[in-house]
């Protein structure tokens, strides 16, 4: 495909279970024109989140599906091509909403402009970003972590739990993961600094996870749902916190894993909490802050893993939602 | 039985599934002198309720689990017939803890004297006891309740649930049972005001709950769990709260229910809490004191099933955990 073109990656047909390839279209068309206010953003990297996979059922959630047709959304860093907004000048960076595709417009209110520093543009889709409010929001408003518990994040060494495990043990809790083989696992405990991690994929994961939470579990900040979910719900202490952010064991399957000790809840006394990071906007610039200062400084790692070119971004996506990738997935598109 | 013998019901064996009769002892003895410092009750009334399942159990939980031949736990009304304590009198009128049996020691510590006035006796063990803070505490603190909100409640004509609906109602809330058989759903209409009732021993449950529930749920009062919890999920709105008070329909399986779309409560961003009233001690006297009032009023209504003597306890146990009873379930001591 001619790089003067645009190229989207649209859904072509909504999945029964597992996504397919052939549920995206790729099209190309002609690079549009910004309007009045307007501005023409050229991306640079897509962010791809399990999220997404939500968008493309036929089905009431929090979020608006996306119609058959429509370019798929996603987070996105690009540069200003032509700009018709007094906020923005070409030659601008900014992080927005843009969806897959290479070039978008966008009246302005979606991009929030990056200025040149020590973190790496990419990192604005990961820690310093989305991935990373969300487990900073939900580690500390949902399970309000106190010195000494034990938090367990599943999902460990992605873009959300390796910031939720990291900034656990910045607030003296210790940090237990839990990650799908071991190349997962010892990365979580070596580089991220885990007190431990246990590998979902293993035989004995139950008596792996009971060894590494002696003390049982206070907060159990949730990413993957089914039996993981059922697993460490066996381990929670009196007035334990779930921070519900993600079920993504679940969204590929047509009949879901059924849970079997949700009494526990009420046994313990616990507390399990849903929440989208979209809707609580007030604790972004200081974690983004926080989070920013993190990467900046060193002390807050994080690995990703970057697809080459927007035609690749379906195979990554369905990649992502089978825990394929190693960290923060993003689509390199220039 | 003679009547200047103490009798007990104790704990002789631990049940596996249903309870049975004979995991009961009944067991006569000698009626204690109180020490010093300790009162002397004759029990008129025992309170027979759902989380005595639970101590029955070998199992880890928020109380202590009873040993066998341990008197059975429970709350009492009584009279003080002797006292060795400068607080009480012979002839005081005592709420306390005594468990199941016709006349107990106690130090005073659990006891609370009753001043003669509108509200029953047996009262002191429903609405305005346990159970009646219970429904006072998760509606309010857990479940936050604004005025137009939809509420529904599980075991809507028991002794908590009946107390939910009509605060729920007092709120400005719509307030919707869930209760067995048409003569509780009407009770719980005709006779306590709630909006509406569905029968969950009928075939069409699931969509006469969808056509009680029009608006959708923002806030469901869950006593019984199991299937019931499932299809209330199905219908939970954007941040809904669930006060999960208790799941009695499970507490008999061995093999508990599987709740298949706990992913709900992620994509309506649902508050589930856990809750024992007993550890929200701070709340009981503004509770008591309103839930006193309605009484005394005539506008907080209430249903006992009142079985006589202490050798049926069991049975009325029994009877407890398979709805059989309509309203608070009480035994009459004396």
């Amino acid at each position: 495909m001619s790089s003067d073109k645009n190229v989207q990656v649209t859904l072509a047909s909504r999945p029964k279970g597992w996504v397919e390839e052939s549920n995206f279209a790729i099209v190309e068309s002609d690079i549009p024109q910004p309007g009045e206010g307007q501005v023409l953003v050229k991306n640079l990297y897509l962010s791809l989140d399990p999220y997404m996979r939500g968008r493309m059922n036929d089905a009431k959630s929090y979020a608006a599906k996306t119609e058959i047709g429509d370019v798929m959304v996603g987070g996105t860093v690009g540069e200003v091509l032509e700009s018709n907004n007094s906020r923005f000048k070409a030659g601008d960076v900014v992080v927005g909403y843009q969806g897959w595709q290479l070039y978008g417009l966008s009246n302005g209110r979606d991009l929030q402009i990056i200025k040149p520093g020590p973190v790496p543009l990419s990192a604005y889709l990961g820690p310093v970003g989305m991935p990373g409010v969300t487990a900073w929001y939900g580690l500390f408003n949902v399970g309000q972590p106190k010195e000494g518990e034990t938090v367990v994040v599943s999902a460990a060494s992605g873009a959300v739990g390796s910031v939720v495990g990291q900034l656990a043990k910045q607030r003296g809790c210790k940090a237990i993961g839990i990650a799908g083989g071991k190349a997962k696992c010892d990365y979580v405990v070596e580089e991220l600094g885990f007190d431990a991690c246990v590998d979902y994929k293993e035989a004995d994961f139950y008596k792996n996870l009971k060894a590494a939470t002696p003390d049982g579990v206070d907060i159990y900040f949730e990413n993957v749902g089914g039996e993981i979910m059922e697993a460490v719900f066996s381990r929670l202490n009196a007035f334990a916190r779930i921070p519900l952010c993600g079920t993504i064991s679940q969204y590929n399957e047509v009949t879901p894993y059924a849970i079997r000790n949700i009494g526990l809840l009420l046994t313990n006394r616990a507390r399990l909490e849903g929440f989208i990071v979209s809707e609580h906007m007030e604790v972004w610039p200081q974690a983004l802050s926080e989070l920013g200062q993190g990467v900046a400084q060193g002390t807050l790692k994080y690995r990703e893993t970057i697809t080459e070119g927007i035609e690749n971004a379906p195979r990554a996506f369905i990649g992502l939602l089978k825990g394929e990738n190693f960290g923060k997935q993003l689509v390199k598109l220039a």
